[in-house]
C-alpha cells in the first residue's frame, strides 16, 4: 500500500535501492458531482438488495409490489451474497452485523516460481476468509504488463483464479494519463474492481509537480471517477502519525479529506506501533468530516532487519520500549517474530475493544506465519469457511452468476477458469443454456497459475525414476491414494490430474479406490454419494446453513481396453441405474447418456430458495476435458523421461490405448455401486468363461 | 373426421339436416417439394433427437462431438419426450418400440353449458392416455371463430387447457383460399399442430366443382404444404370400402394415394363392421405404395336408432349377423350397448392380432361409457397415467419447454394457462428468469373452461343457502375437506378455489386439515412433504420411472387478523425453518422470504438429468394470485346471496378484512411442522397472558 510503501515494501526483498520516501498531499477541492453520484449510488444498491430477512408490513399496494418486482428479482439464486456485493458494501454490511474482518496486502514476486508459490499462498491464505487483499504497484517490475510477474497479472489470477476480492494498488506520479486509463482500463476488464490511489515515488532527485499531471493521488481520484464513473471502489492512504513530509499532521489530514471527498470510498492507514496513535488518528479524521471507513494497517515484527529497514525508509520512530525488547533478542528470529505477534495482537485486541475498529489490514511481507498466528489467536481467521458452492468461485463479476460446472474439472479449478474466460455468459442454472459452450484449448501447459508446484526431480521421486510396466504406473496411483510411501521411500503428493492431496470427502472412498487402482483402475475423480446432508456439514457441505446438500455417487478413471469390454458387459445389467461415458484419446465415445444430457451429481436444497445444482456431468464438456486429462499423460508425466526411454514409452502407451470413464450411479439413496460395477468387471475378466 | 361423417356425426344430434354424402377425390400429382423437405425433416429431428438410449460406438471424433453439440443441445432438460416431438414422430416411436394406442374423435357441443362439460370429460378421458384426440369441423356451427363451442376453440381449449395431442378438422369446399388460410393462421396461433383435411359436404343439391378453388381433401392438403411448409402434420381420410360416390374402390384407393403423396402423413379410416375389411383394404393400399400409418376407426354400438341413423347416411351396410343379433333386443339400450362393447372387443384384438395395426381410433360420439370400457377390456386405458410433472402441461408448442409454475394455482391451472397465455417464453428451469412475469386479468370469471360445472342451485345446497356467521363457512370448508354431509345433508364436492374434489395427495393431510378448518384456518392448498420417495409413487410420483421426488410441505389458508397476529408471534420461534408470506385485499404484506426469491417446493432427481423444480413459491406471482384468491369470494360465493343480504355481508367481510397466509417448512427431511405452528397459535390465542 501507501504511496510511501510500494517502494518500502517491497525494497524488504532484495531489489534495486530506488528513491523511497515522498510525501502524499493533495489539492483543494469540494466533493465532486462523481462523488454524489457514488454515494447516491451505495444507497440505492442497499435498497433494492438488502440482506435483510425481517418481516416488511409496510403496506405493499400492489403498486408497491410492481415497483419491487422490477428492482428486487434476482436472475439467478443468491446464495451467496459475498458474491454480488461490491467491496465498499460488504464492508458496511459486515460493519452493520457488527462483524469483525481482516484483509491481506501482498506485493509481486520477482520471478515466475515465486509467482507460483504466492499463487498457492493465495489459495492457503485465502482460505482463513480475508474481506480481501491487496496487490501493490510495483512501478521497477513492469506493474501494467502481462508477465506473470506483474503487479496486473497477480491482482488478476487472485481475482479470478483464486477468488479473492482484490485492490489493485496504482500508483500516478511519473506517469501520463493515457498510460493511467490504459492500465485502469486493463484492470476492468481483467474483473477487477478495486483501486488503491496512490501517488507513488517520484524518481530522481528533483522532481517537480507537472502542469495538469498526476502529482498527488487525489488527481488520480478524481481521473478514475471521471474516466470510469463508479466503476471501481476506490481505497486511499493515511498517515496515523501525519505523512513524515507533509507540513503538518493538520494539513495531512487536510489532504487526506481532500482525497476523500474527490470520490475515494475508504482508507488503509500506514503502520503504526501503538493503538493510541491510530485512535487519536480516527477520531481526528471525524472531527473533521471524515466519515468513510478508516482501516488500520497492521505490521506484525517479523525479523530484526525488516525492523531497522522499514525504520530507515519510513522514517516512522519505534517507539522505545518496543527497541528494548528486540535489541537483546536480535539474533533470535524466532523469539523476535513470538514477541511481533505478541504485540500485534495485543495492538490489534485493543483497537477492536475500543468500538471504532471492524476491520484489521495485514500487511504480510508476503509471508504467512506470523499473520496467520496473529489472525489465530485473535479468532478472525476461519479455520473452517463455509463453501458458498462445492467448488472455488472465481471473484470476476461476470461470474457472479455461475453456479454450475462440469465436474471434470473439480482438481483443476483454475484449468476450467482460464478455458471458459472467453465466455460472455456464464450457466445461470441449467448447464444446457450456456449460449458458449465452447472451451478455450489449454495452449501453454505451464501458464503459471497452473503449472505443478513440484519440480522435475521431486515428480520424478514420486512418479518413478523408471517405469518398467503398466502396473508401475497403478503403483503411484496407489500410493497417491493411500498416502503410503512409494517403493523409493516418496509419498506421491499430488498427481498429473490432482495438484492437490486428496480431497477430505475423497478420504471417504480411500479403501475402495486404493483397491481398485492397484488393478488397474486409475482414478482421478470421485465422490461418494450423500443422501441430503446439513449444508453445515464440515466434510461435504456448502451453502448456506439451514440446507441439505446432496450427490450421486460419482467414479471416473483410466482404464485398459481389457477392462473396459467387459466392464461394457457388467454395465447393461445397471443399464437403468448407472450412467456412463467411456472415451479413448481418438475420440471413440460409448455412453448410454440420454440425448446428451446434463446429469446433476451435486446438488442443493435451501430455506426459501431455488434448487441449486453445482455439478453436472455433461457429455459435450466431457470431450473438452477428455483431451485436457489425455494431454496432461504426456505433458506432466511422460515428458520427464527421456524420448525413447522405456518409462515414456509406457506412459505414451497408456495414453494411447487406455479408456477414460466416468460413471454416475443415480440411485443416490441407495448403497453406491459402481464399486459392485468394478468388482462384477473383475469377476467376469477372471471368470474362465469370458471371452 | 372424414368429409362424409362431418355431417354425419354431428346429426346424431338433433341439428338442423344438412346433405351428408359426398365424395372424397382426389386430383392426380407427383410428390411435392414440400413433402420432400417434409420427409427429409422428420429423419433430421429424429436423429438429433432421438430417444434412444443404446450406446454408440461410432468413432465421434471431436470433429464429430462439435456437430452433436451443435445440434443436440436441449435447453431444458427433456422430462417427458412426447412434449417435444410432432404428432407423427410419436406415432412412429409408439410404433417402432410395438407399444399400442389410441386416439379419440369428438364433435363440438351445440351449448355453452355443454362446452364446459365436454372440457371435462376431455379431462377425464385424457387421463386415460390417448395419443390424440381429433374434433370435427362443424360447418353450420361457425367452426373457426371465437364462439366457445367452434371447432376451433374447442380444439384451442383441448391443447392449450387440457394439454391433449389434438387434431383439428378441417373442410374446404364452399370455402375461399382466404377463408381457410385464415383458419390455419388461426390454428397455428391457438398451438394446433395437426389438421385433418377434408373436403366436407357440399352444400346445396347442384354442387359444382369450382375452377382453381379447393374442390378435394388433395386441394386442401396442398394448399397446407404450400402455404404452412411443414409446420402442420396432415391427416387424411381413408374408405375401407371405398367411398360410396366413388367411381370404383381401386379409384378410391389411387384417390387416397394421391393425398398422400401431395403431403399427408397418416390415414384415419371411416368406421367399419368386420376386421377383414380394414385389413384387406391396409394390404391393398400397401399394395399401390402408400406406406404411412393407417389407423382403423373404430365405432363401438352404442343404440339402436343411431347405428339405424349411422347406416342411412354413410351408406354403409351392415352386415347381417349384427342385425340379426340387434333386432331383437332393440328396445333394450344396455343390452345394445353390451354388445356393441363386445363387438367392438373383439374387432379390435383381431385388428391388433394382426400385427398390422398399432393405434385404433375411436368414434366417442362425444359419449364415455362404452369407448372407455372397450379401451378397459383392450388393456389400452392407463389407469394410472404416469405424470411427466406435477401439474397438469399444456400442449402448446411454446409450452413445451415449460417446467416449472407457482404452487398457487395448483388447483386451478386453467386459470394459470389463461393467465399467461400472453408470455412470449415459458421460465425454463428457474422462476426468476422469467423475461415476462405479467399475468393477464382474469376479466370474465365465467370463461367457459374456468367456469363451476356446478349450477347455482347445487352451489347454495353446498355453501349454504344462508350463512349466519363467519363460523358457518368454516363448516362450509370442513365438509370440503372431510367429505361428510353438511348440516342440510349435502356434501361439499367443490369450493371456489378447487372445482375438482381433494387431491389424493391431500387426502394425506385429511385429519389435520380437518382440525384446523374447524376452528377457522381456512385451508385453500397443501402439500405433505416427502423425502425422496420413488417417482413412481401413485400418489406423490411423478416425471420418468427411476427418479426421487421431494416436496416441502406447504399450507395456505385464509384466516382472521386476530389468528394473523398470534401467528406472527408463533412464527418468531420458526424464523430460520418456516418461509411465510402473509397479504390482505388492501395488499398489505408480510414476509420473511429472503430478496422476493422463488422458494422451491416441489423438485425431482432422475437418472441423467438435470434437477427438474417444477412448482415454487414465488413471491411475486402471488400478489397476483392473491388478487383472484380474493375475487373468488365475491365472485364465485357471495354473488350467490341477495345484495345486502346476510350471508353476502358475512363472505364481503371475509373478504375484506381476512389475510391469505401461505408457510413453507424448508425442513423437508423432518416432521411437517406447520401444523405445530397452527396448534401453538392456538394455544397462544387461548392463553390467558396473550395480549
Amino acid at each position: 500500500m501507501l504511496g510511501l510503501d510500494i517502494g518500502f515494501f517491497n525494497h524488504l526483498l532484495p531489489t534495486p535501492a530506488v528513491p523511497a520516501l515522498c510525501r502524499d498531499p493533495c489539492t483543494d477541492h469540494t466533493p465532486s458531482a462523481p462523488l454524489c453520484r457514488a454515494l447516491t449510488m451505495v444507497n440505492e444498491t442497499q435498497h433494492t438488495c438488502s440482506a435483510s430477512s425481517s418481516s416488511r408490513s409496510d403496506g405493499g399496494s400492489s403498486s408497491g409490489s410492481e415497483s419491487s418486482k422490477d428492482n428486487s428479482r434476482c436472475s439467478t439464486p443468491v446464495l451467496d451474497l459475498d458474491r454480488h456485493e461490491r467491496l465498499r458494501e460488504k464492508m458496511r454490511r459486515r460493519q452493520d452485523a457488527g462483524d469483525r474482518w481482516f484483509s491481506l496486502e501482498f506485493f509481486p514476486p520477482r520471478t515466475a516460481n515465486a509467482a507460483v508459490n504466492l499463487i498457492s499462498r493465495f489459495d492457503r491464505m485465502g482460505a482463513g476468509g480475508p474481506l480481501f487483499i491487496d496487490v501493490t504497484w510495483h512501478p521497477a517490475g513492469d506493474p501494467g504488463s502481462d508477465k506473470e510477474t506483474s503487479s496486473m497479472i497477480i491482482a488478476n489470477t487472485a481475482v479470478n483464479y483464486c477468488g479473492l476480492e482484490t485492490i489493485l494498488h496504482m500508483t500516478c506520479c511519473n506517469q501520463t494519463k493515457d498510460d493511467i486509463t490504459g492500465h485502469l482500463q486493463k484492470a476492468k476488464r481483467l474483473g477487477l474492481k478495486n483501486i488503491m490511489a496512490l501517488r507513488g515515488d517520484p524518481s530522481g532527485e528533483e522532481w517537480e509537480e507537472e502542469v495538469d499531471g498526476f502529482n498527488y493521488a487525489v488527481d488520480l481520484v478524481k481521473h478514475i471517477r471521471n474516466e470510469f464513473d463508479d466503476y471501481f471502489d476506490i481505497c486511499v492512504a493515511g498517515y496515523p502519525k501525519g505523512h513524515p513530509e507533509a507540513e503538518s499532521y493538520e494539513a495531512d489530514l487536510r489532504h487526506l479529506k481532500e482525497k476523500v471527498f474527490a470520490g475515494a470510498d475508504f482508507i488503509i492507514t500506514q503502520l503504526f506501533f501503538q493503538p493510541e496513535t491510530f485512535l487519536k488518528f480516527m477520531k481526528d479524521c471525524q472531527a473533521i468530516g471524515i466519515t468513510c471507513p478508516i482501516i488500520p494497517g497492521i505490521f506484525p515484527i517479523q525479523g530484526y532487519h525488516s525492523l531497522r529497514q522499514l525504520v530507515k525508509l519510513s522514517k516512522l520512530e519505534v517507539p522505545q520500549e518496543i527497541k528494548d525488547v528486540i535489541e537483546p533478542i536480535k539474533d533470535n528470529d524466532a523469539a523476535i517474530r513470538n514477541y511481533g505477534v505478541e504485540l500485534a495482537v495485543s495492538m490489534c485486541r485493543e483497537l477492536l475493544d475500543s468500538g471504532m475498529v471492524h476491520g484489521l489490514h495485514f500487511y504480510t511481507l508476503n509471508r504467512e506465519v506470523a499473520t496467520t498466528e496473529v489472525l489465530k489467536r485473535l479468532g478472525l481467521w476461519k479455520e473452517d469457511p463455509r463453501r458458498p458452492l462445492p467448488w472455488a468461485v472465481s471473484a470476476h463479476p461476470k461470474r457472479r452468476v455461475e453456479d454450475v460446472r462440469p465436474i471434470f474439472w473439480a482438481s483443476r479449478p483454475k484449468s476450467y477458469i482460464y478455458r471458459t474466460q472467453e465466455w460472455d455468459d456464464f450457466p445461470n442454472g441449467r448447464w444446457g443454456n450456456s449460449s458458449s459452450p465452447a472451451f478455450g484449448e489449454l495452449k501453454d501447459y505451464y501458464l503459471f497459475y497452473l503449472k505443478s508446484k513440484s519440480p522435475r526431480e521431486e515428480l520424478l521421486k514420486m512418479w518413478g525414476e523408471e517405469l518398467t510396466s503398466e502396473e508401475s504406473v497403478f503403483e503411484v496411483f496407489t500410493c497417491y491414494i493411500t498416502g503410503e510411501p512409494n517403493r523409493n521411500g516418496y509419498k506421491v503428493t499430488c498427481m498429473p490430474w490432482n495438484d492437490d492431496p486428496l480431497a477430505t470427502e475423497t478420504n471417504l472412498l480411500k479403501d475402495e479406490l486404493e483397491r481398485v487402482n492397484r488393478r488397474g483402475i486409475l482414478t482421478i475423480n470421485s465422490q461418494p454419494n450423500i443422501n441430503g446432508k446439513p449444508s453445515t456439514d464440515p466434510i461435504v457441505g456448502w451453502g448456506p446453513s439451514g440446507g441439505y446438500v446432496f450427490q450421486k455417487a460419482y467414479l471416473e478413471f483410466f482404464t485398459s481396453s481389457e477392462i473396459v469390454t467387459a466392464l461394457l458387459k457388467v454395465l447393461k445389467k445397471y443399464e437403468l441405474r448407472v450412467n456412463y461415458h467411456i472415451v479413448n484419446v481418438k475420440g471413440q465415445n460409448i455412453t448410454n447418456a440420454p440425448d446428451l444430457q446434463p446429469n446433476a451429481v451435486t446438488w442443493g436444497i435451501f430455506p426459501g430458495r431455488e434448487i441449486i445444482q453445482p455439478t453436472v456431468v455433461d457429455p459435450v464438456s466431457f470431450l473438452s476435458w477428455k483431451d485436457e486429462a489425455f494431454a496432461l499423460w504426456i505433458e506432466q508425466w511422460a515428458k520427464l523421461y527421456e524420448e525413447e526411454s522405456p518409462s515414456r514409452m509406457i506412459i505414451q502407451y497408456i495414453h494411447d490405448n487406455y479408456y477414460l470413464v466416468n460413471l454416475v450411479d443415480n440411485d443416490f439413496p441407495l448403497e453406491n455401486c459402481l464399486w459392485q460395477v468394478v468388482e462384477d468387471t473383475f469377476e467376469l475378466l477372471n471368470s474362465p468363461t469370458q471371452q
